[in-house]
């Protein structure tokens, strides 16, 4: 019998993880439906309304309304939902102003997809296999052991081209270990990490200089809230043209506030080759249409005015909760914010606690988070007023800061 | 050296297909930018139409006016373009409202998805791991040869599970003598195949009530065109409930207009497991929400006389071009038409004068098609007028048919 789970333990993600997300179903934290109050709150069936401090549109830009009318001019004007063929045939010339419009933004190549996890999933193999790499070689593929769950869903598949590592996280030595014995290396990260902390840019730059690795970068969460035009924390430390050693993705349902995800390439990468083999992008499902809209307003709005003051507005709330909230995150600026407690059926209790004052905080546990280290994640926005962020402040101290004592409801 | 490339051969994939979409390329047979005019036709930069020939909007529901004022409504009513967090934990009521809609129209526990790939990519793995199999218990995992790239994608996410076999293309005897050999069998493939052809669905449901063999079907080219309620060809040859050893899944954003994927349920079926740990199923990227209203709009459509009515027209449609066009698809009840041709360059020159006639087909090849066995893919649509559905038949006859003599364009 061959080696199985070598990549994946669906056993022990279920078996260790179901109870928990079971006990914060009855607690009333999973499958909440809503309505949109268009007041900062949403509202539930029976009428209660809270704040969502786990959206991760951190500038608001979501309700934006050149964003909302974006969508709703093109279908306008194109009286179509969808094309329904794959957009390396057909696509909507909306489609390509919004990737000149990004390209031109965030200077460099753009290719809108309908996901950011289906960007990886069509990228990684291609790495996997050497056709993205300058050389075309195969590299050892390494993957940060924090990167999000839609990059490691593909380690198999990438496993299946070459030889695949887990590297501790953020562990230089590790990776320089590893350029030294390997004449190719490529390394996959989160930009800025799902659950706080970010990667170490700047090293693994270094590294590239030194050693020739390839970069793979998920900078979802750092996407639209830093850099002068939004281009997220990966590229913003960059500078200068995206290398042909350097891949970096994102979604644009985070901070940018629409739907979909965006690959950067250099000018010297292989445009061509994503577009025709890497996998969900070549297939018939690329970006809905009014999705395509509204991201071209959005886009437009990047660079301006507008996001640097979202930005700033963001970045001062940040700063609020640091000064009142002690978390293991304080300090980075960025607006994940994590308060570790432990047990996982304290952190469900104490979400519970500050969903009944009104605020919405996700009890995060295992397979999230390693087993017997929950905790509780907030996403701070720019669009919180400053009485809602002070109200939010007071009751995560009172409810479920770090040496909150309550007895477990049972 | 351990084995690699078992799964997947990507090397083989671009060294021999990148060829072929270079020529089309050059032939102006890709990346095509365009907007809709609303007369049926796109139009490219130039100002030159032409009639889409490869739409998988089967029904014209992408250019129903209910279906684009869903997404419209939905948007001035909610204020905002995206939830940014997991479905699983907060979604919008509308959504719900899709899935229940959705739900009874189709008898079966519906769940819409981001995409029909990010279902499989979701619902495989813990197919493979047992979780989904009645008894929790792994299977030995089929795929059908012919099934699709999203499947085929996942295939060494799956062989980390458990064992995975591709069968050859409806092999009946493949699949029994397996089903005699192995307690538990589980088969993935398309319910119609998007190169034409269709499963052995009642053939496979005998094997099913037989040795309890579990089914996977991708059923994206048959929902909306097939069933009274446009519930597709498997869930209508089903009948009854969704059984506890079938799961169906298929594309939103083909026949039924808009964007997204579904998953169709039995009542006896893990769906908290399904949301909780189908991978792209939980991250927070799900359907957009303009998407979801036009989705819902899509919904309330289906069962009503206008469904049935465009159904009709399809049918109608799919019947004048078999008689008057001889393909190896001729008499299915299926409006995708394959016309073999053979050599790549062959299939792009021949695709490339029908553009040329003002018919845009997709020259399909490698890896598409084995090697050497390229042809022209045609998909009708209820909503072509008879005047153009002669002129595309003349056309086809004329410059793109079997039989039809011409020298190379060199």
């Amino acid at each position: 019998m061959e080696l199985k789970n070598r990549y994946r333990n669906t056993e022990s993600m279920i078996g260790h993880g179901n109870p928990s997300f079971t006990s914060a179903k009855e607690a009333g934290l999973l499958d909440l439906s809503v309505h949109n109050t268009g007041r900062g709150t949403l509202s539930l069936p029976d009428g209660r309304e809270f704040i969502n401090m786990c959206s991760c549109s951190y500038l608001g830009l979501d309700s934006h309304p050149d964003v909302l009318q974006g969508a709703i001019e093109v279908l306008q004007r194109e009286r179509t939902l969808c094309m329904s063929i794959s957009r390396l045939r057909i696509r909507l010339a909306d489609l390509d102003a919004l990737e000149e419009e990004l390209s031109h933004r965030w200077r460099a190549k753009t290719i809108v997809t309908n996901s950011a996890s289906s960007a990886s999933a069509g990228l990684l193999p291609l790495i996997a296999s050497g056709h993205l790499l300058p050389d075309g070689h195969k590299p050892i593929l390494v993957f940060d052991k924090s990167a999000h769950f839609s990059m490691n869903l593909i380690k198999p598949i990438c496993a299946d081209e070459t030889h695949v590592i887990t590297a501790p996280h953020n562990d230089l030595d590790f990776l320089e270990d590893l350029c030294r014995k390997h004449a190719r290396v490529a390394y996959v990260a989160d930009g800025f990490y799902s659950m706080g902390g970010v990667a170490i840019v700047k090293d693994l730059f270094h590294l590239q200089d030194k050693y020739g690795l390839f970069l793979y970068f998920d900078d979802s969460h750092s996407l639209s809230i830093y850099g002068a035009s939004g281009e997220g924390y990966v590229r913003a430390t960059m500078g200068g043209e995206v290398n042909s050693r350097t891949i970096i993705i994102g979604s644009l349902g985070k901070g940018f506030g629409t739907a979909g995800g965006a690959v950067m390439l250099g000018p010297q990468q292989h445009a061509d080759l994503v577009g025709r083999f890497a996998g969900p992008l070549g297939w018939s499902q690329s970006l809905s249409i009014p999705a395509i809209g509204a991201s071209l307003a959005s886009a437009r709005l990047h660079g301006g005015a507008d996001l640097a003051e979202r930005q700033r507005a963001l970045r001062a709330n940040v700063r609020y909760f640091d000064e009142r909230v002690p978390t293991r995150t304080a300090g980075e600026d960025f607006p994940i914010k994590i308060i570790d407690v432990g047990p996982e059926p304290l952190a469900v209790e104490r979400s519970r606690r500050l969903m009944a004052a009104g605020f919405y905080s996700s009890a995060v546990f295992f397979p999230i988070v390693p087993k017997g280290r929950a905790g509780l994640r907030i996403m701070l926005r720019s669009n919180l007023s400053t009485e809602d962020l002070q109200r939010l402040c007071d009751a995560v101290l009172e409810l479920a800061a770090p040496g909150t004592s309550e007895p477990l409801a049972s």
